[in-house]
């Protein structure tokens, strides 16, 4: 039938395309004729040129990219961590050292993170100012579509992680994390893989560039824990509205790479003794909590809820004030560094074990905090026995445990709130997860108390697992916080704990309901909303009728358009004017009718033969008109023209009404129509 | 400005809406004076109302709904299990009963699963014939568009149970799951949930309708195993090609309360001491493996992959043979229930202990074959140890433990591909993932055979642990046979051994990429190809050009248009023999260009009274003419009209060339293409 035979066509279709791809990387690895040691360059391109035959005959190239990027994330995160720990290590040998001289423990205190961060911050102020801050935001703006080749330079990604480095290196003084810097990291790296991809697939361009930085946000993520399953699911959370299934199975493979390189690494290092979790519990497992424990659970989770609600108020508090308030940001366009300086100054006083820091154990790394938090004993009881109690970091102060977990929840608050203001490279996820592990905490403790003073003489109850509480709150809170769900799963699979998955998942459902309800923001949210991104999503949120809006409305009046019998003066004006690829070409300038359009490309490349040779050639006779793919209509929305463009993977599309041209919608058009929309309320 | 003045017209429509909704919500229950009991009814209504308002405050009704469908299904799967249990038992108390006398013991072990098979066979052969299968196929489609209703009736639901109950009660002998089928059943309670939601939001109608079948397809897995994580992301990639993040927290909610649910009516019917994984392992998770041992692990999931191109191969096969060959069409399609008869009577004969059962452990259950498997000890030591050997259930009939699991895995290949042509509702995941487990034992024993003699004197190496081997088997094959990477979470979920994830994934990651290479299809695929189902994306496995095709192809010539100035006559014609409910308006039938739709249930309201009263009015005066949304053109293929009839929610998408109408496509115009198409190769 003429079916069967259209598909032989297509087939051969198919294996032309294959055959000018071959082509295409022969001639690029002949050898030039002017240069020098002509017989070695051939043989070594020679070489390669059957490496890369070879390496094509088992799969496509772009999964020895996909693993590549996997190994080469997990290794840049080994080493920002083997270079975190080993500054922090630094700075407590100092400390140390200084034991007895209370002064100049104070100033190794203070001034060796307010150095750093300052350094982070000017450094990143002088060197790119898109380095600062989470990086996520900007990340899923550009996985939604949006261009923004300014966060992908090279030095981007060099102050970028210099930056991190040195807030990471801070402590637990600035509290502050890695996984945002690292995303972005990561997301870099993968736009330069996708480049070196293309150089050898030259006709696959846009597809894979767009399908490596969705891999390579994944990737971020699963790397910076080792936890490739929980870091997939949270880049799609976060980064994506609508999932390609075809992006899945890139993405689980590249970080199962990753974690498994960042695993090994730790092995090889003589950090762990084989492949294991980063943060490894040892919860019984044969009775891991009573089924009326649940409830706890679930009340845990509105606590989470409540408590991320607050925070996240706090936040778009302090995001507005410093986009409003003068001397914030006078302070934040030109004095970047002192201002970092001068805060973390402050919050490092502020925990100076000699002060407020001696309520609330300011001397642990991160790391430590949290491996404490996720202890399985019960503190309450512990703390009485004399011969254990030095041992525990909560009570070291001699402090009763609940003070000093209800000081670092009060201080903590107040502190991270204000590190948001600061201009350095941070991940915000972290610390949040250990606030949320500390709030836990208390409620476990505050349990496993009245469990141990109650008439309850169930053997069960009184042996109540508070551990397990500071797991579910450290999930729960900070999925509250990103509006995801994975952390759920990443709290599984940092501690390799699977005992609570059941209690740890619903305290995060639950604390994500509530933080959800009444379409407010997340937090990455509303860093896009306070930087103005163009990012929809996080637009809708505080413009709930941005996406309803017709694009009538914002359409540019009178596009760029060519007639069919247009002559070489008027087709060169509209080349000068006009930088679209695709120029809608229309029956005439009276009747409008669309009739397709022809590519900006092809008519310079035809135009100065055009105009000397054959000046009385009407437009359709020179160029073909390339007839248009869907048609939007005026009436369509802002969401559904966003959706179809990213659906089609279209650069450029059309606006008819009746068959007549109304307007031309591209990506660039798209970002300026939403950030005009902002800019105007 | 005028955005802003916009923004609060939209917000006084929603607030319109919401009024509208509740005064219908209020005449629905407004007391209707022809009825008894007045009085009381108006109470119970008021009282519901007060409820339905208490409840709708807290939020909105749909969430109910969704942790009522959570409740629901896992209920009704731990009903399942109950019953299937207790008729296992009652086979295996009947056979032991008959110890002594082997021909009834034959017939015992023979009969009652052939005859629970031929009952469940024409049980569904005669109340609903779609009620046959796995259910997944049939699922997905829907899930992508088009309507079935058959498959979602009442009888079908019925039918579905029982049969369900008998397969599973089989037992070993049939070696079929519950997954699917299980999928389907509760896909049929989301519509009926989804059916009362719209009796109380009756605006909502279409997009509901749609969300519940998606959190019901991934609630069905959850509840299946407990497993709520790995459910909803199974579904997601069986399921969905495009995955909206909209959907994402009310599966996980849904299937969260499913799992919790599941788990503690396991825990109140005493199988289990408190909320834990169904097939709990107690793996060494100080040291589960040595770091080289990745390599095996990979090597496993090389394996797996392998198997499972060749278990697919039979199974196309066996789907073609039951299409062409004349006597299973006929015995197929006329004499369900003594097929099924007579192969489960074929299979139990195999299986029966004193023949070939004998070396294949044709004893256990499917559960308890699983919990041996998963076994952490090396039977091969077990083996040589006197006392301990009659304890292992794989070496009970003295046969050396590998020869054992050779049989098993060398019948049950072909013994499973057969039962896949068995017509009744059975699931085809839980018997790949034990024959995956089987294959892993087998590998894994090998290797302790290897280290424990060999030259290795390294501790770790002679204690190495085969039950992981079987873990990431079960991942890698029923991943492979599926392509899906969620087996990898689900291993971990339902043994709750997290120790061995990270090996577990990369095997299954690495089977997955080999049965998806050359776009093979998966089992699903092989199905819906088979039943020639209209699912986009399991056709484009077998027509590779397919979805490429573009829509001027296989558009319906001369679609049914209405003129701007259509008479009376005109008009009624149309209505009488066109079914769509938008009806295309053109400017005249001999310039076709498109002016937009008009409703054909709004045609229908006004036009008796058209015709009587004023017939000299021309269409557009008496009918608004509603603008279109997006024109697709003739050059689109049929996989983008898909992707954009599934992105709008549309029903009517219009074709137009240069304004003028070509054609329309609704969903029942693609389902028709599909067929067509792929009747006519």
């Amino acid at each position: 039938s003429t079916l069967e035979s259209e598909a032989a066509e297509k087939n051969k279709d198919w294996e032309r395309e294959n055959q000018s791809e071959t082509s295409h990387n022969k001639t690029l690895l002949l050898p030039d004729r002017w240069k020098p040691c002509r017989q070695t360059q051939a043989t070594v391109k020679e070489c390669l040129w059957k490496l890369s035959c070879c390496l094509g005959s088992v799969c496509g190239m772009e999964w020895y990219c996909y693993a590549a990027l996997g190994i080469l994330t997990a290794t840049l995160s080994f080493f920002i961590d083997l270079s975190v720990t080993k500054l922090i290590k630094t700075h407590q040998w100092l400390y140390m050292k200084l034991d007895g001289n209370s002064l100049l423990q104070f100033l190794c205190w203070t001034l060796y993170p307010a150095c750093l961060c300052a350094v982070a911050s000017s450094f990143s102020h002088n060197i790119c100012p898109f380095s600062t801050g989470s990086g996520i935001p900007e990340v899923r703006t550009m996985l939604s579509g949006v261009e923004m080749p300014h966060y992908l330079s090279l030095t981007n990604m060099f102050a970028k992680l210099l930056g991190l480095i040195c807030t990471l290196s801070a402590g637990s003084t600035v509290f502050l994390g890695k996984v945002g810097p690292f995303v972005h990291l990561s997301t870099m790296l993968g736009a330069y893989l996708s480049n070196l991809c293309t150089l050898i697939h030259a006709n696959k361009k846009d597809k894979a560039d767009r399908e490596m930085l969705v891999v390579a946000a994944a990737v971020g993520v699963a790397s910076c824990f080792g936890a490739p399953v929980s870091g997939v699911l949270f880049s799609v959370e976060v980064m994506s509205s609508h999932f390609t299934l075809r992006h899945y199975f890139p993405c689980f493979f590249s970080a199962a790479c990753g974690a498994l390189t960042f695993r090994l690494f730790s092995v090889w290092s003589g950090d762990l003794e084989t492949l294991q979790a980063m943060f490894k519990t040892n919860f019984s497992t044969s009775s891991p909590f009573h089924p009326l424990e649940i409830l706890l659970f679930a009340l845990l989770g509105l606590l989470c809820g409540a408590v991320s609600c607050f925070f996240l108020f706090l936040h778009r508090w302090i995001l507005k004030l410093t986009n409003t308030n003068p001397f914030l940001i006078r302070m934040l366009t030109t004095e970047k560094g002192l201002y970092s300086g001068m805060v973390v100054f402050l919050l490092a006083c502020v925990t100076f074990p000699n002060s407020a820091g001696h309520y609330m154990t300011s001397e642990l790394s991160m790391k430590k905090l949290l491996t404490s938090l996720l202890d399985d004993r019960q503190w309450i009881s512990l703390s009485h026995n004399a011969s254990v109690q030095p041992l525990l970091e909560w009570s070291s102060s001699g402090s009763p445990v609940y003070l000093s977990l209800a000081v670092f929840l009060l201080m903590k608050m107040w502190m991270l709130v204000l590190v948001c203001t600061l201009p350095l490279p941070a991940g915000y996820f972290m610390p949040v997860f250990i606030y949320g592990a500390a709030l836990g905490r208390l409620l476990g403790e505050g349990v496993a108390y009245v469990c141990s003073t109650g008439a309850t003489t169930d053997q069960h109850w009184a042996s109540i697992n508070p551990g397990g509480y500071a797991l579910a709150g450290a999930a729960a809170l900070s999925g509250a916080v990103t509006h995801s769900l994975s952390p759920a799963l990443l709290a599984v699979e940092i501690t390799g704990q699977f005992s609570h998955a059941v209690p740890v998942l619903l305290a995060t459902v639950l604390a994500n309901a509530l933080a959800r309800s009444r379409q407010r923001p997340s937090f990455y949210d509303a860093i896009s909303i306070s930087k103005k991104l163009p990012h929809l999503r996080s637009l809708k949120k505080a413009f709930p009728w941005l996406p309803f809006t017709s694009i009538s409305q914002v359409l540019r009046a009178n596009p760029v358009q060519l007639q069919k019998a247009a002559e070489p003066e008027e087709v060169q004006h509209v080349v000068n004017t006009c930088t679209d690829a695709q120029i809608p070409v229309v029956d005439s300038h009276e009747t409008q009718i669309l009739l397709g359009f022809v590519l900006r490309s092809e008519l310079m490349t035809s135009l100065s033969h055009w105009r000397t040779e054959t000046p009385e050639k009407h437009l359709d006779e020179v160029c073909s008109i390339h007839p248009t793919s869907v048609l939007l209509s005026p009436q369509n929305t802002i969401q559904e023209a966003h959706s179809i463009l990213n659906l089609l993977g279209a650069h450029t599309l059309f606006v008819a009404d009746m068959g007549k041209l109304v307007g031309v919608i591209t990506w660039p058009e798209m970002t300026g129509i939403l950030k005009d929309l902002v800019k105007e309320i």
